[in-house]
């Protein structure tokens, strides 16, 4: 007999969460506290993209919907770095033509997940209903509708997909001491606010299509990801407080004109809307959040977001939820309907990797801020690319992470920190990288890592 | 013109900042969730103790209250470790005689401070009025009664000094976004129990008076601190799961006396109701909290607990707590009615000392667990009372921390972790310490650590 299951949270983990579930035979009930988003424009309309990699790809794979989600997808090769008054360059996201990540539309990936669960026959969704609380000890989860209207529903196993903000998870930190919940939240000093390069004519991208673009400047920086409809969805990341941050250009036109036109002058001419978009957009904070353990009396879990919010620097948040999902859908495969036995593992098997991908994620924020400008760092990433293309069997720190799927984040980041100390001590007494016999760098790499691996065993 | 003042909590941290605000002619309304322990007993009549050391009296000694303080208090001159099956043996807390701790009843140095409080004619003290939330943009408490009935108090400035579970932080946390509310809680795997050693005949002491009692043993430890009608209050810290834990002990009779009679046989004799005890007090958690800023819009401050809760093992909670008021004090010297400066000054002053007690409290447990059974630590704390004891100006670093109020918790915390190094180093590479120069320690030390300082500065 099939558990019934509840899953708080119709965003893309919980989506994909329901599908597979449904897949298997559950039956489920989702309570999602937004309206249907494929019937209601959320956000002003705003095009929101994400980037999916390999491990994301794994996940919608296992549903059968990889092909489905490529095809709304711009791969993205490497970054299209945008110097301020030098030349605009391309960095490869890795030595190989194979890897490369996809920017994929939110809401558009959202509603396909959520098209191919209703397919199922298996779930039921309810839309505008916010979970309130959840009562651990009575298995009831209290909702709230639209109207301020209370209901309870009883559940054999609930899943706390609900984001950042999740309730499961406050309703968790209600009994932090019996549970003994670790919890914390850790904002950087710098937020965001999104932007916009619209479309040009009849839908052409008015800078290259296939690149994560970046114009890195001095404590902050801007990106754009492409949209299906020629647009790029831009973010500037910048500190809140200090010499050029969202308190010193405030809501000034005049400031915020200068700002741009100063530091980003190539790309000012392709926002018309640059001013109304700064105004009219928030300015977001970006945090980490970690906690354990993710479950109560293994009877609820705690995924995606909700467990582990990461900032969005290694592009892993979405990536990290779906593999959350593989990860609990090899468990159930070894396990069947044990779900004792499915959360406890699932528990002490996904938190170093839950750690992992948020501490990478923002050694990545400093490096995409600082390190960029390193000529160090451009030597040793001009090495690891040269690795990478000649030898099929390298994979750098950034394709560990991004490309490796069947590594965990844990290890791609122990072993690629190790990679990177290796290659910068090399990069810090060469010159010119053209001279260097590669050959020799890999043997070097082989024989360092042959070590890390009989030291860690 | 004086501002307004809230204080919401009325525990030690709450009513030592009341009576120095009142001191210095603010009008002050407290409020407390529970009721006046000065005509209830609370905690079923438990009577708990707390170590008193000189920052929590540098406190006290501000608002007069030092020696009478010292009047309700009993000297622990160090610790009295009761091996297992080992004869007992007297570690002192420093090499100097005029160095010791002090236990002391929580409720009666409570109620000391709310006493002297009220005498000032400044204060209202509103008991059983809980804290619900702070309605930080409007200058609002909202208050609850014990029979529900909600009020609101508007206030200039509202401090948090509501412990370890403040409802004051908790409303903080709810803007954490904007506010970009850093926060940790960081449980440890061991729990505690309280239990007593009741008084001897006619409120004799039945083990030594004038110390700090700890029973070491294999992952988990039990302590003793003396109370002035001669009985002790113990506590149990312990695992909550494992091979010797709460969990495996359970409610079984059985198992509870085997366990003291195996681990604790020279305490059981002087604990009658101990199986008693065992079922009747909870098992509690131990948790370390962080978080920051401290403070909204300059109107408000969490001090005490509420913004630093730590473990108890350098007995310095309370210390801590009373240190704040003192920070808080100096500031207001300097800056008189500008809050703005003075809050601002004392979050960036305050939190790395918060941090560091917190990691040292955290450090000192393994320490207390562990390393006190080690050899080399044996030897190492040997080297630093003989030089405490030769040197006036010597401080080991649990003396920096306990006995020199006048450097701070992080220079404490690096300094003591330098010292501690260099003497594990030196004590590693001897077998016998009574055969060691100690002025070549000592020569040796003071050159390390001029060079540590130079370093640093």
């Amino acid at each position: 007999m099939k558990k019934k299951v509840a899953i708080v949270g119709a965003g893309l983990c919980g989506s994909l969460l329901a599908l597979r579930l449904a897949q298997l035979g559950y039956q489920i009930d989702v309570f999602e506290k937004r309206p249907d988003l494929r019937k209601v424009t959320l956000d002003a309309g705003r095009s929101i993209n994400l980037a999916l990699s390999d491990r994301g790809l794994k996940g919608l794979r296992l549903v059968g919907l990889e092909d489905a989600a490529k095809a709304i997808s711009i791969p993205m090769h490497g970054r299209m770095i945008h110097p301020k008054g030098a030349e605009t360059y391309f960095m490869k996201y890795s030595g190989r033509e194979t890897d490369y990540i996809n920017s994929i539309s939110r809401p558009g990936l959202n509603a396909m997940l959520l098209d191919e669960a209703e397919k199922t026959g298996n779930i039921k969704l309810h839309f505008n209903q916010s979970c309130k609380n959840v009562l651990f000890e009575d298995h009831k989860i209290q909702l709230q509708d639209v109207n301020g209207n209370i209901s309870y529903y009883d559940y054999d196993l609930v899943f706390g997909t609900d984001g950042a903000g999740s309730a499961v998870r406050t309703s968790m930190s209600k009994r932090s001491s019996s549970l003994r919940f670790n919890f914390s939240q850790q904002y950087l000093d710098t937020g965001y606010k999104e932007l916009e390069i619209p479309a040009g004519e009849n839908g052409s991208f008015r800078i290259e299509k296939n690149a994560l673009h970046i114009w890195p400047r001095d404590g902050f920086m801007m990106i754009a990801l492409p949209n299906l409809n020629g647009s790029f969805t831009v973010t500037l990341f910048f500190p809140f407080t200090g010499s050029n941050s969202f308190e010193y250009l405030g809501q000034d036109d005049e400031k915020i004109v200068q700002f741009f036109n100063t530091h980003f002058p190539s790309a000012v001419p392709h926002m018309p809307d640059l001013v109304e978009d700064y105004h009219q957009n928030p300015s977001s904070s970006l945090g980490t959040i970690k906690c354990f353990p993710w479950s109560v009396d293994r009877r609820s879990l705690i995924m995606g977001d909700a467990a582990h919010a990461v900032v969005p620097f290694y592009g892993q948040g979405m990536n990290a939820s779906f593999e959350d999902v593989t990860v609990l859908d090899e468990l159930m495969a070894k396990h069947g309907e044990d779900w004792d036995s499915i959360i406890t593992e699932y528990d002490d098997k996904r938190k170093p990797d839950a750690d992992a991908i948020g501490d990478l994620a923002v050694d990545n924020f400093y490096e995409m801020r600082d390190a960029t400008k390193d000529p160090v760092f451009g030597r040793k990433r001009a090495l690891e690319l040269q690795l990478e293309n000649l030898y099929p069997d390298y994979y750098a720190k950034y394709s560990l992470v991004t490309f490796n799927e069947d590594i965990s984040y844990h290890e791609a980041m122990t072993q690629g920190r190790f990679q990177d100390e290796v290659l910068m001590n090399f990069a810090r007494g060469i010159d010119d990288v053209s001279k260097v016999d590669i050959s020799k760098v890999k043997a070097m790499m082989d024989e360092k890592l042959k070590e890390f691996k009989a030291q860690k065993s």
